[in-house]
């Protein structure tokens, strides 16, 4: 039987989501640790994205296989039960055994989120990154809307991962402004190597006042990442949306 | 110098405002901890109110007199350096001597929040109460609409703090649903021990369907603890707003 899993955790105490050396929780292992405690098994579990440290998801997804003696309906209160309170599972639904989180998703939606204000926030501490600054979110809506649709995104890339095609294409990118918060929704057939972090960095220099909303235009067709803004912490960088077809 | 603080904190690391035992860690001495490295002197601090254990603060008004050798406007950055990132001050502003955190106040308001839903969220952990069974939130504003206005609120306080008078005048009760959240926020001259807790409990029975709206009519005016509902836990309540006449 092919279940997948979706649910949400607080990335902050982990060490992203792939199995790492031993000492260092990761969100992979300590799902595998539960699946254990639950199915006396321990299952290889495919995950939808390789999360980096800190990073956190609202709906990370992932499948495994098993041999389905506990019916899938009964696994979100077994697993949640044996899973920190930093993870929780939201369901658990049999899926076609060619199922795979990874290479079956067409679209990832990323929120990456930013507090406006000089003075940290006591109740999301690790959840969002700080700019003191103001920020101005039209400006950096009209710079988003600008890096919509099919391009090279080699600029929004850092080394660290090999990909022989640096194509994407950006079905979504939408800045929005709720009091303090400034939230980047970025959504896409697939990301590169801290893309999504990459615009955020480069979107709060719009935002600053640093680059012109326009100016993406040619630090998109530079193909340089020496031409966008920082690489934005892991802080704010949300996992919100995995979209498969037909489920 | 008298200077009145706002403050957030996150409660849940704390055993409430007043100062306590040695190894109880509370807001009050936390803070005390930060004056002293910032003013070299620990001046007392005066709270406007004595917060339960667990309990939060989104606006947390507190004053203390010193000789005023550093300016207020310098205070919140150098209080902030020498805080853990679970109180941060907001404010510091000089107010006249006779100013009273406690006494000056005319007004104060809490949010008591619901999560209703079957799944704890990772995001927002020790902040909220968890109810599973379904709320009707219109109920639940119906019977708070009954509860407001000047009462005899001694059905909704539990023994712990003696007072003369029960009376107090509720100038706002509302619920509001945002999506899973129910927030039910209280507004009043004073509150009782522990009334807005038990409001809490009550417009929770009312909204899961155990108790009719029109049944806090009598609760109330039982004038019996044993008539309303259960005390609701700490975590769920934020004390969100304090009012001082011209300032």
């Amino acid at each position: 039987m092919n279940i997948l899993i979706r649910m949400a955790f607080l990335g902050t105490g982990y060490h992203g989501f792939q199995v790492q050396a031993p000492g260092r929780p990761t969100i992979c292992g300590t799902f595998q640790d539960a699946l254990q405690a639950v199915l006396g098994t321990r299952p290889d579990v495919k995950g939808c994205s390789r999360t980096d440290a800190g990073v956190h998801a609202r709906a990370y997804c992932l499948n495994f296989h098993y041999d389905g003696a506990i019916p899938p309906e009964k696994l979100p209160l077994a697993l949640n039960q044996n899973l920190p309170g930093d993870i929780r599972v939201h369901s658990a639904t049999e899926v076609p055994p060619t199922f795979h989180a990874r290479y079956s998703a067409v679209e990832k939606e990323y929120t990456y989120e930013l507090l406006n204000a000089a003075i940290d926030d006591p109740f999301t501490r690790g959840q969002y990154h700080r700019i003191t600054r103001p920020l101005d979110e039209n400006r950096m809506q009209a710079a988003a809307a600008l890096l919509r649709g099919t391009h090279d995104f080699a600029t929004f890339m850092n080394t660290g991962s090999p990909v022989n095609d640096t194509r994407r294409t950006l079905t979504h990118l939408s800045v929005a402004r709720r009091g303090q918060r400034v939230v980047i929704t970025a959504a896409a057939d697939g990301f590169l190597y801290n893309m999504v972090r990459i615009l955020a960095g480069t979107l709060a220099d719009v935002g600053s006042g640093k680059t012109p909303p326009k100016a993406v235009v040619d630090i998109l067709a530079a193909r340089n990442r020496q031409n966008a803004g920082p690489t934005l912490p892991a802080c704010g960088l949300f996992l919100h949306r995995v979209v498969y077809p037909g489920l």
